[in-house]
């Protein structure tokens, strides 16, 4: 049999679990899961008798080094920081390895090794990276196989609340990381090109510079800017395009209201709060505004931002509680942002039966004999319930299919790679369709950004 | 003679030259000015018989110690991040040292050594930091010596343009470095105590958020929060201080049209802008700004911000020329704060005639037998012309009056100081009255943040 070592088992792996041991038997795969915590993962696996559960802590050499020299191919589920610890054994010891996450300095130091022991550590092969780079690279080439020529690239993803457990002001409930979102769009400017010109937008007006995004049979979204819009411009080949814009969705109103905390500071993660254990919520609000003794938290915040009596805006904060002055933060030497995260996880995590979304789309300007031609294409994935969520269904189907690719020699590139290539994309893309993972693409007039060009 | 060595004779040198010159006969003082360049320092002291200039590279390692070794106290007017190696050598020779400079991490790192071998590195005796330092423990020292309870301090310090040569909108002029004006407020958020309370204000809000300050004769100004007001807190001793801040001063109107070039990200210092140098002013100021093939860029602005067409800050953006398309930025792979800097400094530089004001303003809360007062205390200094700045004066005659101090055995504690003891500060403050530098005191009514208090 052959033997998938799969190292962290959190919530982006019940899919990806599910699959393998679904293809165990025709596949003839044995499935180990190594983690600190292996309850998650008997709950998904069972007692299927290809597979079994390993108690691993990555930190222990032995264990690591043992775990991996059995395996013919490890799936790395963990946070994206510990990648390069297993990518490291996977090189000494032969074998090939995956992740969903961002390729980082690290494992990209890797990849001349990888290469001279022909190893393949395989990347950015979720959904955001991973789908969005398989969907887009699809339809450029097919573009650029009926002769067309790019001018113009705009792709958007959001992890986001679906519609039927969408019951809050702000239609959003966290589905990915917190933190990384309420840290969004810091540590630089977001950088992209607009009809060939170069635009930046800074922190502090990037919730306030989106742009709106339909999907039928689910109504308007927005989206703001990435922060590396350009990251992917000479891997698509996309070197003279003339419009390239990645960004974030959210429900409309969103960027609007989240913008009040960029500009009172609540979303600082620099430094921290002094006593923010002993604050109530209203006195973390209140460490933002000016000193009062009679004008009240809520009269200074309006004043500060200009908020109008009956603006939406106000209703969304109020529905997050921080004019509360009898909860506590809670949180010793705590940073703004961590104090923020605390108070908008009692509002947006995910119910018992909430299901969540995740929504894609992507823009293609081209030009085919002398006119002007757009594609829109989107993907739309709701989540089962809390467990078969649309991020793990979307993040681990991926994951899983492009290692039997590995394992099956339909993939054959070796070093550090992600998935922009013809051979890894499109069986992969194929198969995620028998899962409900399918792109709408309709031909749209050419908009751009500039009408006199069309 | 008793030798001094004066290292570095930039813009900040002219009054602390002559001073020291003027004073040799009487106090025996043999000056050697060392500089790269030594044009502007024999402008200064002229062939005077006491004094001499040396071209000096201070990291050319046999030159410096030669220099050094021949001094009995030296002068460092560098570049602050430079006096950490004329510090070492001063060690290693044994001899005193005084600048106008914020203790840095590697000065603070050389106080023990200092200590051990008897050696005065006296750090902080300019303007700001120097004679805030000392007419503020002045005042409190005073309060506290007649048995008051400091409640509220406040300090406030500006470098701008004289009124009589205030001919811009802006009422600003660049007379300490243009790169900390433009930069000024980033790398952290601002943090200081009202009436007991902590308060945070991030970059994007720190111009909306300014205090107002009138001075008889001068008119009113404005200031917004220094990021460091909680720095000198235990160093002035006001552990329980109910009100602590600290900012910076310009005129009123200033901080909002400053604000416009934060929030588009003109200030931004952290990435280079795509082919600058062929750019023009307006191109620059257009990145900022949406894609639009016919809307202007003026138009697009007004929108982005909220501009009224009859709102002054409109005419103070339109003064700086940043609309131009004509004007090219000419600077390879800049920064946006690089590229403003060249804007700002095409209409802010000091002209021919141009004088410089320095402007210091402190308010000082204290109980005493169960009432509360309030003392405001402020100094404003004119500059003569472009060599005897205000700024070159109350920077170089602290500095220049605290060696002579050393040299005399007045000033005794040794190791890395700041003037904020009497021995230091008192001699010095009542000289510098002769210079003209000195402070207006006067009882005020109360203010604080909270009337119920009073």
């Amino acid at each position: 049999m052959r033997k998938i070592l799969v190292i962290g088992s959190g919530k982006s792996s019940s899919y990806l679990l599910k699959y393998l041991v679904q293809k165990s038997d025709a596949e003839n795969l044995f499935i180990t899961v190594g983690d600190l915590d292996v309850s998650n993962a008997q709950k998904i696996v069972g007692h299927h008798p290809n597979s079994k559960t390993i108690v691993l802590d990555i930190f222990n050499d032995d264990d690591r080094s043992n775990a991996i020299k059995k395996a013919d191919i490890v799936i790395s589920m963990l946070p994206a920081r510990f990648h390069s610890v297993v990518a490291k054994d996977c090189i000494l010891f032969g074998k090939h390895m995956v992740t969903a996450s961002y390729v980082s300095s690290e494992m990209k130091a890797l990849d001349e090794e990888a290469k001279t022991k022909g190893i393949i550590l395989m990347n950015e092969i979720g959904v955001d990276p991973g789908i969005d780079h398989m969907s887009a690279m699809q339809a450029l080439d097919n573009i650029r196989d009926k002769g067309g020529n790019i001018i113009l690239f705009e792709s958007f993803t959001g992890g986001l609340v679906a519609p039927e457990s969408d019951n809050n002001l702000w239609h959003y409930k966290f589905t990915w990381n917190p933190r990384n979102v309420v840290t969004a769009g810091q540590g630089g400017t977001a950088k992209f090109i607009q009809e060939g010109s170069y635009k930046y937008i800074p922190y502090q007006r990037l919730f306030r510079r989106t742009e709106f995004l339909d999907i039928e049979g689910y109504g308007r979204f927005e989206a703001y800017a990435n922060r590396d819009s350009l990251k992917y411009q000479t891997a698509y080949g996309l070197k003279n395009i003339r419009t390239l814009y990645r960004g974030t969705m959210r429900r409309v109103g969103f960027c609007r209201a989240w913008h009040i905390f960029v500009s009172l500071g609540m979303t600082d993660d620099s430094f921290t709060i002094e006593d923010s254990e002993n604050m109530s919520y209203r006195d973390f609000t209140n460490a933002f505004l000016p000193y009062s003794h009679k004008d009240s938290v809520e009269l200074k915040l309006r004043n500060e931002l200009k908020i109008d009596q009956d603006d939406i805006v106000w209703d969304k904060l109020v529905e997050l509680d921080i004019f509360n002055p009898n909860k506590k933060v809670g949180l010793k030497n705590a940073t703004p942002a961590q104090i923020l995260q605390k108070i908008l996880m009692e509002s947006w995590t995910l119910g018992e039966d909430d299901k969540d979304m995740i929504v894609m789309y992507h823009k293609f300007g081209y030009e085919l004999e002398g006119k002007k031609h757009q594609i829109d294409s989107n993907m739309v994935v709701i989540g089962e319930n809390q467990t078969y969520t649309a991020m793990a269904k979307t993040v681990g189907l991926p994951v899983a299919m492009a290692t039997l690719a590995i394992l099956n020699g339909d993939i054959t590139s070796v070093g550090v790679q992600i998935p922009i290539t013809k051979e890894i994309y499109k069986p992969i893309l194929k198969e995620l369709e028998d899962y409900g993972i399918s792109f709408q693409e309709k031909a749209v007039p050419y908009l751009g950004y500039n009408p006199l060009n069309n």
